[in-house]
């Protein structure tokens, strides 16, 4: 069996998993693309022998369609999500869930009253070889208690549609869910300090670098500098320190040269490239889960939904510079 | 479709491949397992719910069979390969593709003779992502010419049942066939150095380390420390030296500690640690390729023939110290 | 001509420069011993072939003595320095200066008055390889600004009379020293953040880790990890963040092994060990400048001073958590 | 008392040694200089305050003169030697002793007539941190016995004065030197490989790279790559195999940097740079000796002697690409 995948949202990422589905991934086939500019949509569509759909509800609930991948901005992934949970659909959907707390809410209502997951959450991170490892030796306890976490991540540049609030938003989102993966607990309160000397790369509307400092449940200190406009690389860094020892993510090539540069190993120069093999996985693993017919897994919607409750702790602190607790309500049976 | 896959040979590889088709791989199940030990046929039959059967003709020809998977001994191969190519079933076949390269010369002819490839050969390390890394920046340019490589090949023990030529014909095979397909040419020359130095950790049948040395096509060449009982772990080194630069294969950990052994990363312990992701998507490759119809790619009968020729100037080297030529028949047009 | 040095206080860092004195610094010997414990002064007298003194003032002034190496307790330096300074000879004094910002005030005032520098402090780390090549990239402007630093400063343990000040007063004193070295600019503030989690390996009248957060002039913020129970070692780390690149002290080793430890590097298990090298440079510094009749160069009784204005704020803030200016007067021009 | 340097030949080498005594080296002052070249010895003497002489002899029986520091060529060094200890007077010389073992043999019987060692050989990575790490590691027992060492060699280019025997006779020396030192046993034999394959860089008369292999006394099996125009640095690597354990000379750098070239760390670029502190410290020991009133110790005449003998079996192998056995007389007992 083939699985049937309905994808929705043709810009970078949406292309970048378009290949992906045609390149990499085995049992699923895109048959369906949809994109509100048609042109995009018919060009997409015939390259890659698909039908095309500019309207996502009708994609949704065509036949031609077994699962839904949604890769459009995030003030559109409420109603598709839903229209898919209607449809009785797998969803895959890009981070964020949504751009606020509240419509995640709703999602999460939708998921216990059906009494299991339907959705996968797009944090690729959690399927990256290097936090794995990373993972594996924090669970082993040969680091002992963790106390601290030092993370950082770091961008070659970002576009001037880059606001303030996507340092938290769209940037610290990673660390948040993968320090929540790390330890198996949430984050209780954020600040954010802003340096006073910033990068001249950085536009005048940007902070750039922010460190932003997280507390969790049980007291780990987790620093994260966020700096977007680094210029040498798409650089992401965690190190864990515990009791006994310290891990930390290595560089992440497996060879090294000798040269004029020195000797010297290549640091990635985009999520793309830094993640590549995270987000093979994680598309790989939605797929699996549906040929075995198990209930979705990875990232959920609850992650999501946390996630964002974070997120608008971090932002408020992104404002007045004190630190904001963050109010988790019960985490529902489904997301055991 | 799934693809149906009898396994011959339950060894310590064929088990592993085993578990590998049932955790790891997609699109394709082990319908049938075939070894001369009944007993152990038998319970693993039952245990991954396969049909047993202890003749490989049997196997190979019966219907819930759709393409043969050999991890036999080396002298039970040529016939099982022939048995397959006959019933018309796709064969993967673990290295060495025969004991000799003359019995290699008979798969040879029979592919030339359908006219196209119906076989994959082990060698694994083709798949494995530090390689593909070093031959992408050897293709790149960006080292210009090669004129050295220097290999390592440590194992931490190997059991009694290892014989001295099995350095050559077990051991080097591997840096053999990876130095053709860093290089894109073929080794002419082979001289087996004895060190006067040798490891107490080995078995006083062994001569233990061996220093291998070949000489390509175009000059290149390649010493390879054979070192069967390091103690310390599986350890592949490869450093290749071009007119402008060097590369080489780095630690293969993505993450690194700091404790009482010091800033440390882990060396793997065995081949199937080492080679864990090349040996999934070798079969996993054996396995895209079925479903997409194309004819067998990757390491090929050719590949395990020209290497056997290789081992058999080495074997003659490890007798007298000498420098053997090895003699290279044009390559079918099959093998382009 | 060979400096005669007379040596107060026989403590473990005063027994460790006779030692050097000994083996290793040329140009210099200690001809004076003097600690109020009468039997360690009379036995490492006799085993250095030295005199031995009691009372501090008799040895500076007697013409045994042609140069003053303190190495006693921080209450006792003020009055040793001065007495020093009276006899007109020069003085090494480990570090603190003094244990109060007033009291270095007082050296200070002396030194202005003699028109010139008499002293130079213990704060080694400005001779390390590793820090002098950190500085100098900086300087090279191959890092562009600087915006960020971040610091880790950890032992494997301290004795039971580490007091929670002494991460302020002893241990940070050299982050906050070498920041200033690294940059050309003093720090402005000061916090201390107290996370939750504490290692079970620290005395309960302790809070480690900890982590200070410095401002200085331009802008750069600085955080300091001061963790003196990691178990591991004693492992200095510092990563300077630019606008072009960044900058870090990497492993301190020459040489790596294989062994079933993996791929490791030692990491110093004492500050004697880590800052071996930069121990004989300071003190051959003191002694070369001595010899050539230069005035005394290397870190000053300005630096002692401004260091222990830092530490006040850092007090505070270790007390109330909250974030400390520091008011640092004109430097005098003898500090040029 | 500062001890009177009379230093001969004002080359490359010698011009940095004379740097050193003026800015590093302390206890010493260079009072003479002498070149063939009347101009230059005029000129540099007028720069560093030294009389200027054109005759050695003349320089080295002057009372100007307190120890001879021969930085001559070759061919001149057996003269100059000889002359120096009929004067009494101390001899740092740098390498080769001599051209030929031959007229080593001559310095090696004036020593064994004086009873006692008269002169301190070049041969400064005796005094590299990294290869005493290196030696500290092999001694401590750490790696048990050892089997195999691999070097490398590599110059970013040579001048086209450096022929086809220097990279034996200049180059291969150092390797040969500090094996014996590392092993503490002599090399027996030699067989130079020269690969079909060579640079494009190098000039027509060369053949680079080349690999030299050395067999000690108790079996050790060592290969050096001799690599001269390697193009991106001088890279001087060295791995030693044990029973147990592998340790190797690592990056010499104490500070990485992540930047556009990746996450690097540089590598030296000539002989100067990578050995400034071996340089510094064997003149320095060269200098503490002559203070002490001890006999000469460091590399002597005796090693001088050694690898020259070493020298004319690789240069016999250089011809004819057999292996040459190295027959080494019996140690005088002033060499113990």
């Amino acid at each position: 069996m083939t699985v049937k995948i309905g994808l929705i949202g043709l810009g970078m990422i949406g292309r970048d998993h378009l290949k992906r589905f045609n390149d990499i991934i085995t049992g699923a086939k895109v048959t369906a693309v949809c994109d509100i500019n048609h042109a995009a949509a018919d060009a997409i569509a015939s390259e890659y022998n698909a039908t095309a759909f500019y309207d996502a509800e009708a994609m949704i609930n065509s036949d031609q369609v077994d699962a839904v991948f949604i890769c459009s901005i995030g003030p559109a992934h409420k109603a598709q999500i839903l229209a898919a949970f209607n449809a009785g659909k797998p969803v895959f959907c890009e981070k964020p869930l949504t751009p606020t707390a509240d419509e995640s809410r709703e999602i999460i209502d939708a998921e216990v009253k059906a009494g299991k997951r339907l959705l996968q959450l797009g944090f690729m991170r959690r399927f990256d070889p290097g936090y794995q490892a990373l993972k594996q030796v924090i669970d082993s306890g040969e680091l002992g208690d963790i106390m601290l976490i030092h993370c950082a991540h770091r961008n070659p540049s970002v576009p001037e549609s880059y606001t303030l609030e996507m340092a938290i938003n769209d940037s610290a989102t990673h660390e948040i869910d993968i320090v929540r993966y790390l330890l198996n607990e949430n984050i209780i309160s954020v600040r954010v300090d802003k340096p006073r000397k910033k990068t001249r790369r950085a536009l005048p509307h940007l902070q750039d670098p922010l460190i932003v400092i997280f507390e969790t449940e049980s007291g780990v200190r987790v620093d994260d500098e966020l700096f977007v406009n680094c210029h040498y690389g798409y650089d992401i860094r965690c190190e864990v320190i515990g009791e006994n020892a310290i891990a930390a993510l290595n560089e992440q090539q497996l060879i090294a040269t000798r040269s004029l540069k020195g000797h010297a190993q290549h640091i990635a120069q985009s999520c793309m490239e830094r993640f590549t093999t995270a987000y093979d996985r994680e598309v790989q693993h939605f797929i699996d889960n549906i040929h075995s017919g198990k209930e979705m897994s990875g990232p959920s919607s609850w992650d999501g939904y946390v996630v964002a409750l974070v997120c608008d702790a971090g932002l408020a602190s992104l404002k007045d510079g004190e630190k904001h607790d963050v109010l988790i309500p019960q985490r529902p049976a489904v997301y055991r």
